[in-house]
């Protein structure tokens, strides 16, 4: 459980509930830092989502669940849709928000710990405002993609948004992608951590990553890409389905 | 001379003149973060600045220093009013944006180097935007003071502003204020740094005082508050004279 003083990202979401000044600062392991809109789009309602997100809710059905709520909106969304969504996020603070703005199933639980789901629980899970970005690492991507296999059902479908890191000319990015690619990472791996005033988040990965590479994390975990939404800016979301013969590789050996 | 990749505040500037994205990030020794209206305030032209800037520029006479210049916005007021100015930082390229913008007389310059100027070289020295700050610290500030005292003129003024600390409620900065006491320094010194982008600028003194810590700080350099502008916000202007039978306290005792 994250304490209160480290969890900067649901500080900055409480302060801006309460109608106080939020903001957020996202520091990389490189050093560089910078703002980044924040807690206003933590809260945004429908209307204001920009049009992929739009585009891609419309995929959503049955039990869902909301990997990384923030302050709730797509949960607050799809429950007034009549969708049964669970809300999950690691802060327990953007939880707290989530309760009192009314999500109804809404837990602290770090994406780690899905393992906690019943087999065939959710028909779609969410993952909007680059939260493709919680899978972490090539790795733990793999471990986790399994996992949401196990834990949804056999029409099941993963609604994630990410950015393409590749899709941007500033210097800065750029050679933090050569270090990443130096240091065995995949390029957009970022290694960051969110400030908001006195508090400091912890380290983690949130990674980013191109149309291809996407393809190549989903590969032999069951998942592939139905399609992709938004193809002219740098972000874009991916509809994920099931591989519906699918069998995980140690079973067909099994065979 | 500040090398560029550690001018993070001048870096901020010089992609606000280009039109590019521009935040300040300010960052407290405490580990406290904040992001500051930055780069499109000190770009502010006349009719949009703070109403007590537009009271307490009306002071402004002779030659004019304009101590932490910034973009200029204030040297190039003046100058358009017809007055003679040099602006000074120790940020080279904001001096850079300040030539580029018209500014005639600017130059790379930390304020504790003012000795370089000649005595009685101006009539005003402008401190605007907090800049009363550049003073630093209790000792610094007398020092610089008499340092201003002798490259001005007898009826020359010191037009500066700063911010009341203790005009808060925020536990954030009250328990910063406690820890400044706890080790010696002014509650409102503040120690912090500019972070932009992969540019972090050097930590450095920056100190904040209410109207009495001001009148103690002047004691004994030969200047006196003429008078406050503002006084409902935490932010205001002194407008501050020299003492016309001022004799160094040295001096006194060797009469």
């Amino acid at each position: 459980m994250i304490r209160p003083e480290r969890d900067a990202f649901g500080q900055e979401i409480w302060a801006y509930f309460q109608g106080k000044r939020a903001f957020e600062v996202v520091e990389r392991d490189d050093g560089f830092i910078d703002i980044s809109r924040g807690a206003p789009d933590y809260f945004l309602p429908f209307k204001k989502w920009p049009k992929i997100e739009k585009q891609a809710i419309k995929f959503a059905k049955g039990k869902i669940l909301d990997v990384g709520a923030g302050a709730g909106r797509v949960s607050l969304y799809l429950q007034k849709r009549g969708f049964a969504v669970t809300a999950i996020d690691n802060s327990p603070l953007a939880i707290q928000v989530c309760k009192k703005r009314g999500v109804k199933q809404a837990q602290v639980l770090p994406f780690e710990k899905i393992s906690i789901f019943k087999t065939g629980s959710f028909n779609t899970v969410i993952m909007f405002g680059n939260n493709f970005g919680l899978f972490g690492s090539l790795k733990k991507a793999k471990t986790l993609l399994r996992e949401l296999h196990r834990i949804t059902t056999p029409s099941a479908l993963i609604i994630a948004e990410t950015t393409d890191p590749y899709k941007t000319d500033d210097p800065a990015h750029l050679s933090y992608q050569k270090l990443n690619k130096k240091r065995g990472r995949l390029p957009g791996q970022l290694r960051i951590r969110i400030r908001f005033r006195n508090y400091v988040g912890e380290w983690f990965d949130y990674l980013m990553v191109a149309k291809e590479e996407m393809k190549k994390i989903l590969k032999d975990t069951g998942w592939r890409v139905k399609r992709f939404i938004g193809s002219e800016k740098a972000k874009y979301i991916a509809i994920i389905e099931k591989i519906r013969a699918f069998r995980e590789p140690f079973h067909r050996r099994n065979c």
